[in-house]
């Protein structure tokens, strides 16, 4: 078996994504060599080397038609435009990011790379250069013809995939739908799957709390849920639940499950966030960022980092790569076990 | 300045409630004794004894008339119904519960204790013997005459109060007012200071991921949290927000905040429960289970466990007595700050 070629999307370029790729890309140069893993980083060739220069950072990134033994290799997207400065919102830089992308997305589509990680971007950027869309995930659906998709974050072992992200939390409750929790419990345990767990367990979390104590605080958890998850666990899924989200979490850390389906974005996150994110009290900075963002269901693996842009500390030299280094073993292992019979 | 008396109600004699008092009583023998302490258990004589015979835990609670150096005093609620067993939902032991949280209020509301610290209760029970309300807080609420009141959750340096709690997922956008959000974030404030805190800083949770990104995901943080946010900071609170709900408790557990006003009960349960409690992995018992809930804008003092009835481990002896602990402690801080001019 050949080594995953994961590919690198550069994120938005004012942003801290080209920072913590070269960072990334040196801490990773020893398994590079050792043939163990391949890169293909896809962004702005400029960016790069001005950042380098800026912050005295090695830039081992080679044309990828020139990458040999193993070095890191770079597709330039760049169109020539006005240069990128550091933490600050533009067309350009937005219109750079979504190039990344989409090129990124050529090559998995292709096969010429075996998923990609994505680096952080600005939607303001994304829709000052004319591209409309509400995250990653729609984009990344939009440009694959996915029907629809999942994300996942994970950090260690607390998995936890989500039923709604992006919606306001009014909207939550019509979006709960038993084809919809069907989806996203399938796609979780297929993905748990190729992480490795032979016999995944599934948690469903309630959507209202302690799962509606009876049908008094709200009814959707006896409606839609209770019934699908029985009807599942029929056809053979290890899922339980609806279980209570305050407790759930919990139970997830301790191991009584492999994974947690969230039913929108601050159940799932919140949780996951906290145990994997650190800020400095006092000067604020963020100085650890962990954790995985995984999208289920789409034709290819894509994995990203699960902070933002981080405008506030973009070019000062202090981003931390570990969670793009997380990311990119996570694509490397969800590549591995998709390809093996 | 006198020992403050601190009352405790039995909660659900079928549940660790009447475990959990007999050992905190215990632990708390050197500072009753010492005279820093005072404590009025309010519940059943019988069940107390029933249980210490049961679990070979020793009974220091003295009939409150007889009660001397220090011994925590009992005020025996009994009926002399049915006997209780542990684990079972039963009206009696519904009737038991309420009799004990209504004889605690008189006694607050009358001064002879500085405040109550309530074990847990089945809703369950509860309702069996006819008292229907959603669970502790609006029964005091309805036994005090208080207008509104305010849930707040502590463990440590976490302390979250919430503008809903009981509610379906699906109410709550329409239950974030102006007049509710000032509400908590005024109680929230005066809360800090009782507990010492002298220029209390207070951050708003978003109700929508992101904050609603602009209108995107939901207009009520715009809207509604952010100009109340603008007036109260105009009159002079440190106020902040609304903060994203998926960094606000990272930034919170960091000290950034001296509190998080949640939007909803899981926002705001998540966070503190992720980090207060604790499951074993094999057996499933809850091994740890640290926090206090604390009921503000109520005329008495009122703390509580920050977890239910346990019915499962209830009558085995295993039931950790560390979340009751910080519950008597937190009314005994409050009550000394609140009685200081």
């Amino acid at each position: 078996m050949s080594a995953p070629r994961i590919g690198i999307t550069m994120g938005d370029p004012a942003g801290i994504g080209p920072e913590i790729i070269l960072k990334a890309a040196a801490a990773l140069r020893p398994r590079l060599a050792a043939g163990e893993l391949g890169l293909v980083v896809i962004g702005s060739a400029r960016t790069f080397a001005a950042t380098a220069a800026a912050l005295g950072l090695a830039n081992p990134l080679m044309p990828a038609v020139a990458a040999k033994d193993g070095a890191p290799a770079l597709v330039d997207i760049d169109d020539g435009a006005d240069a990128i400065t550091p933490g600050s919102v533009s067309a350009a830089a937005g219109r750079l990011a979504y190039r990344a992308i989409a090129e990124g997305v050529r090559l998995a589509m292709a096969g010429e790379i075996a998923g990609i990680c994505t680096g952080p971007i600005s939607k303001d950027a994304l829709n000052q250069a004319g591209h409309h869309y509400s995250g990653h995930t729609e984009l990344l659906a939009d440009l694959t013809g996915a029907r629809d998709s999942v994300m996942m974050l994970a950090h260690g072992n607390m998995r936890v995939s989500h039923v709604t992200t992006h919606v306001a939390l009014r909207k939550v409750p019509e979006r709960l739908t038993p084809e919809r929790l069907r989806r996203v419990v399938h796609l979780t345990r297929e993905a748990l799957g190729h992480l490795g767990i032979a016999s995944p367990r599934i948690a469903v979390a309630a959507l209202n709390p302690h799962g509606g104590e009876g049908g008094l605080f709200g009814t959707e958890d006896i409606e839609v849920s209770a019934p699908t998850i029985a009807a599942l666990r029929a056809e053979g899924y290890d899922v339980s639940g609806p279980v209570p989200g305050d407790t759930v979490f919990v139970r997830l850390r301790a191991g009584q499950f492999d994974a947690v389906v969230a039913m929108y974005h601050d159940q799932g996150h919140i949780p996951v966030k906290l145990l994997g994110f650190e800020v400095d009290p006092t000067t604020g900075a963020w100085n650890a960022l962990s954790g995985v963002n995984v999208t289920l269901g789409l034709p290819i693996i894509r994995t990203s980092v699960d902070h933002g842009t981080a405008f506030d500390i973009a070019g000062k030299g202090t981003a931390s790569e570990r969670s793009l280094l997380e990311a990119i073993d996570f694509a490397a292992l969800l590549s591995r076990r998709r390809s093996t019979p």
